[in-house]
């Protein structure tokens, strides 16, 4: 990367990690191998693809044979998802391959607060006999807010139980997407208690166009796309081995260091945040002030056009986003902080600014500084 | 790769050209960005992006524009056939991908001939006023016979105008999965006359996980995965940028060799069945003697067990396969050979060599005179 730009837009996408790249260069080169080719090399080949897949598992704490990989989280979402024909509740900010999921089944979308944040209380009132999933993000990836996934999950537990009581044999899964802060909060999912978890490599420093889906052995899948039987037929096609490797190595060092790391960013963005709002007293910050992604400031300043100062702030090498950027390229407001309640004017001089791998304290200050001298200009052309 | 292996397992696995990989390298680490980001290097990468599906659609002979890049040609397939909602037409020799999804709708599944071949005849007759689609590959992954596209594709043309005589408005469209034959064969999809094409990078040198379907502008598809509307929403998640680019590159290098390479693998498999047939003359070499990928030698020795011929070979350096890798390890017998009536003891003595880069003049020679030593070995063991 040009090492000019300070690249504040670490939700969007993640430069791969050297020890990634290293791990993943044999299987993109002379470990070419068909994992179900016959011969040795081939059979080392799948050797290496399952322990990536037990690396993986271990981490999030379930078996290997519970996991599925896919193209990403996209996919990984529309596998949780197909397997279910009843009700299903989700909320009002979920990322568009939820909500465009749930669309296809009947459902219930739930509304989070003014902060994006999803109460269990809401969810618990949502749910009805025939709800079979739950979906909730595990935090939101414009806002950053987390959500209480073990208060949500013990509403789902006590519905189970419910159901157990009343005879009412419809499962009930609990899913979370886990794409945005699997690097930053514990994703064991045991101890989050979801049934069903969507991962997403290219957000941790790891190969693009690989994801997972992992399910509780009692939850019964079905394939999304038919054919060879891989992945214990629930996705055919052959084997990403290059892709999982580098997911797993990327993972074991999202989790490794996921600990520093959110000190390490939760410092830095807060030194960010305190040097805008005490520049522009009126600058609203989204999310939640406590329940928040370390890496997310997500910052609207009233009267600014946010898609201008994206291109001044290019032009002094910051790279920012408007909202997220599945919905940047579109010109549509973003669907988050409409739930959310913004004014339009508020969002549409909104900002989002991601940090990661890429920033340190003398970047951030040097950001800060220049968002400062931008936005101060625009003010001054705006009220001449 | 370890140098001391003779490979002739091409249809399995191909490894990637370095020249692929040159390309791709960028994407994979510095040009890390998400093209659906606003700022200056992602639209760089948005651009680069356009430009290899740009590359793709200009080889094949069809638009950018109808290209939907996926993660193989399992999901091309699959994406192919979620549209469809009426009566099917496929063989009983196609790939798995094809086969399972043909499952899921109203179907007819036509007898491949004892060449593998599937006469233009026999699908007229299986196409009813409900047929919807029609899916031959181009050319088959075991036995390697090539089929009478072009021909098929008349007959699909002319149930075509006879429903627009007739007042019929059920649409039909022809498919073919080209991913085996694609560096060997012409596949402008004008003169193959197909609506859909499905190809994958992986068994052309290019990069794994990338796949792409071709459908002309006429067919109405549905995505297979929701979300962010990536793909003209017909293939949601992030869009996988150094693998499409890759996937260019090796097609780009595949057309521009794809005659001399045809002639060059030609002229070295009837060397290596000139071979083993002279030293075997009761070995049956399967697939269509004239209209046979120039890459495959499926040969039967009666009496052999090839599970275990496979092992003898890979421990003299020689890796060749049973069958498809797709059935390897799962020890049933291959589909096809039963198709094409191969009785149990051949389809059980039988190997499949599949050459290609990795071959020479010199590694050919010796990986016949390995095989011919090895099955010599075998007879004399099974007879004694």
């Amino acid at each position: 990367m040009n090492k000019d730009f300070i690249y504040l837009d670490h939700a969007a996408a993640t430069p791969i990690d050297s020890r990634v790249i290293d791990v993943m260069m044999p299987y993109l080169t002379d470990q070419f191998f068909n994992p179900s080719s016959p011969y040795m090399p081939a059979v080392i080949v799948r050797r290496d693809y399952e322990d990536a897949k037990k690396t993986l598992a271990n981490i999030i704490g379930g078996k290997p044979g519970e996991i599925i990989i896919t193209a990403g989280a996209t996919e990984s979402i529309n596998l949780a998802f197909k397997s279910i024909s009843g009700h299903i509740v989700t909320s009002n900010i979920e990322h568009p391959a939820v909500l465009n999921c749930a669309k296809n089944h009947d459902n219930t979308i739930i509304s989070a607060d003014e902060k994006g944040f999803i109460s269990a209380d809401i969810v618990k009132k949502a749910i009805t006999p025939q709800t079979q999933l739950v979906s909730i993000a595990l935090a939101n990836n414009e806002i950053g807010t987390i959500q209480p996934i073990r208060s949500i999950a013990s509403v789902i537990k006590q519905e189970r139980e419910s159901r157990l009581v009343r005879g009412n044999t419809t499962p009930i899964y609990f899913h979370s997407d886990a794409s945005q802060g699997v690097g930053q909060l514990d994703v064991n999912v045991a101890r989050l208690g979801v049934d069903l978890l969507s991962l997403n490599a290219g957000k941790i420093y790891g190969p693009k166009q690989v994801g997972l889906l992992w399910a509780a052995s009692h939850v019964k899948l079905e394939p999304l796309i038919f054919g060879g039987g891989q992945e214990r037929n629930l996705r055919s096609g052959t084997e990403n081995v290059a892709g999982t490797i580098g997911f797993a190595k990327a993972l074991e060092l999202a989790f490794d260091h996921h600990k520093f790391e959110n000190e390490r960013l939760a410092k830095l963005r807060d030194g960010l945040q305190e040097l805008l709002t005490e520049a522009f007293p009126e600058a609203v910050v989204s999310g939640h002030a406590k329940h928040r992604l370390a890496s997310h400031l997500h910052i609207a300043f009233s009267g600014i056009d946010g898609e201008r100062l994206i291109f001044l702030l290019e032009n002094r090498g910051v790279l920012v986003a408007t909202g997220s950027a599945c919905a940047a390229n579109k010109g549509s407001k973003s669907h988050v902080l409409m739930a959310i309640g913004m004014s339009d004017e508020l969002s549409s001089g909104s900002i989002r600014m991601t940090l990661g791998h890429l920033s340190s304290e003398e970047s951030i200050k040097k950001a800060g500084e220049i968002i400062i001298e931008e936005i101060n200009k625009e003010y001054i052309r705006v009220n001449r």
